[in-house]
């Protein structure tokens, strides 16, 4: 398969204009673009542009809002629970959180519950943009269930990532990491770039181990980490049920289709007041003694960084396929996109 | 090396009496020798008995207070801030945390950091106390620098433990791991037992990979899941150190020696406002297609339940050295015991 290169602005350009395209306004067309070609643009096409197509099948049968940006109630003044209404899942989260902030910054700490929204991408974003707004920021969002228990055979679990910002100068750490070995938008993407998987990611549908991604999509893939990564991945389910009443396990529908409403849940706690800062560390660690010599050790966003750099300034790769099937999609109604 | 055998009542027993010998309180005695024996008890070692005689000439050398239960300051309604003025781990923790369950139940959210607290002991227990009163609680602690960065080769992180609550029946799930692969408290319990470790644990102080545990005390243990589990504890550490005002890395000092005044920092956020039941969710997972047949999936506190159950019905096995350390502890003061 070969790839198509082209530069960031282009090709969110394109995502802008299919977005707007299919009603959405300019703002929040905005805001979801640049969530899908950051991710791209940092490496992780799994939650890049892949992404697009879907939700513009989500908009047209009205599993996707393209106009809603949820409903907002406090439940105290440092607790805001959010109806997401079936927005965009950035959209909602961006307004969800600005709204949180000066709740944070004002009593040390504060929370946000949302459930009834669409796919949040990557959730590093919203922890990093937080982080450099002087706030730490943990972000959690629960998926369809994807992942085996450890000493389990069946997707119990979704992938449930975390999100980490702390801040930091000259840039915050930013974790985000999936407690799955992989994301199932990586299986997705060596699906349609027809790379196999690692031994050890995944199982089939029959509780086998596999390393076709198209048997793993309908089989089940591995925690990360073993027990602990299984653990952490279940508490943060049970966690966000619990606090945010959304969906969880095998009923969790709406984030890897086109159809069934988003029930998942996203939660996400700020907190504020700085007594150290954590850059003196974070620079003792990166200058600390190298396993590689030829590699400095990292903290987490450094590389996503780097990489973001390397973006902008020489462009990206999209798979063939998936810029057709994009361009296709603007092709389907020139005109409106034209009349935009 | 012979293990002896013990019940719970007299171990717990011989704890408290050789604390109150020490200075400390009856009821500060009980809550201290009582996490020591819940870690024995529940299979953890490595937080049980082993760290008594450290404790116990840190209070004789006066790094550990035997009375403080530390200094609480309100930041805000929902934001607890406790110097724990050197104070015994536990007895300063369940304070703080007692204190900060009505901010958690009437803002939804709140949160404590405490500094200049000695170790907590099993992190999973006051994640558990407060998953019993309804509570969402995470918790989380630094420690001395043992853990080497993905990509590094020399110790500059905690073992970074996190803990995690969540309310269910009829048990809450409770998760308690080490960002590490293995705790330094299991090096310790492998030193001490001659038992040698796995390879791929640790690092001996030149960055060369060893399975003894007396070289590994000196050198570094490996992140557990490879650059997550890495970018997991650095990133603790970094929130912790930045919210708490605790040293980190390598300035880190205070639990694993006897003279060094603790310096690291612990931080609790604790969220209520029940909105669906995680219970059905963790019995499905208890349910699921087993990896092998006879042993049934298990919810992270699960095995460390019927551990516990066992070792109240059965005792438990104390190594030889250290119970004739604790009973040597004992003799050495007989007068000042029965003083008290």
């Amino acid at each position: 398969m070969v790839d198509v290169h082209t530069d960031l602005a282009t090709a969110q350009s394109l995502a802008e204009r299919l977005l707007v395209t299919a009603g959405v306004p300019s703002p929040a067309a905005a805001q979801q673009a640049e969530l899908l070609l950051i991710a791209e643009a940092k490496g992780m096409p799994s939650h890049g542009l892949l992404r697009l197509p879907r939700l513009l099948r989500r908009i047209a049968n009205g599993t996707a809002s393209p106009t809603n940006t949820g409903k907002h109630e406090w439940l105290s003044p440092c607790y805001l629970s959010v109806d997401g209404e079936q927005g965009l899942g950035p959209v909602v989260a961006v307004r969800a959180l600005e709204a949180v902030v000066q709740a944070a910054e004002r009593h040390g700490v504060a929370a946000c519950s949302i459930t009834n929204n669409n796919h949040l991408g990557m959730l590093g974003y919203y922890a990093g943009r937080m982080a450099e707004r002087g706030l730490v920021c943990l972000g959690m969002t629960t998926s369809e269930a994807l992942v085996h228990p450890w000493g389990g055979t069946e997707a119990m679990l979704g992938t449930n990532p975390l999100a980490l910002g702390v801040p930091a100068r000259p840039h915050p750490l930013v974790l985000d990491m999936a407690t799955s070995q992989i994301s199932m938008g990586k299986v997705h993407d060596h699906a349609l770039r027809g790379v196999p998987l690692e031994p050890g990611w995944a199982l089939d549908a029959a509780g086998n181990p596999t390393v076709d991604p198209v048997a793993a999509k309908s089989g089940s893939i591995a925690p990360f980490g073993g027990a602990k990564g299984y653990g952490l991945g279940l508490g943060l389910e049970a966690m966000v049920t619990f606090l945010t009443g959304a969906a969880y396990g095998t009923a969790v529908g709406g984030t890897l289709d086109d159809d069934r409403p988003s029930n998942k849940g996203d939660l996400f706690i700020l907190l504020s007041g700085a007594r150290y800062s954590a850059t003196d560390y974070l620079d003792q660690v990166r200058g600390s003694r190298r396993a590689d010599p030829a590699t400095p050790v990292a903290v987490p966003g450094d590389r996503a960084r780097a990489r973001y750099q390397q973006s902008v300034a020489n462009g990206i790769d999209i798979a063939d396929d998936l810029w057709r099937e994009l361009t296709a999609f603007q092709g389907v109604q020139p005109e409106a996109a034209l009349a935009e």
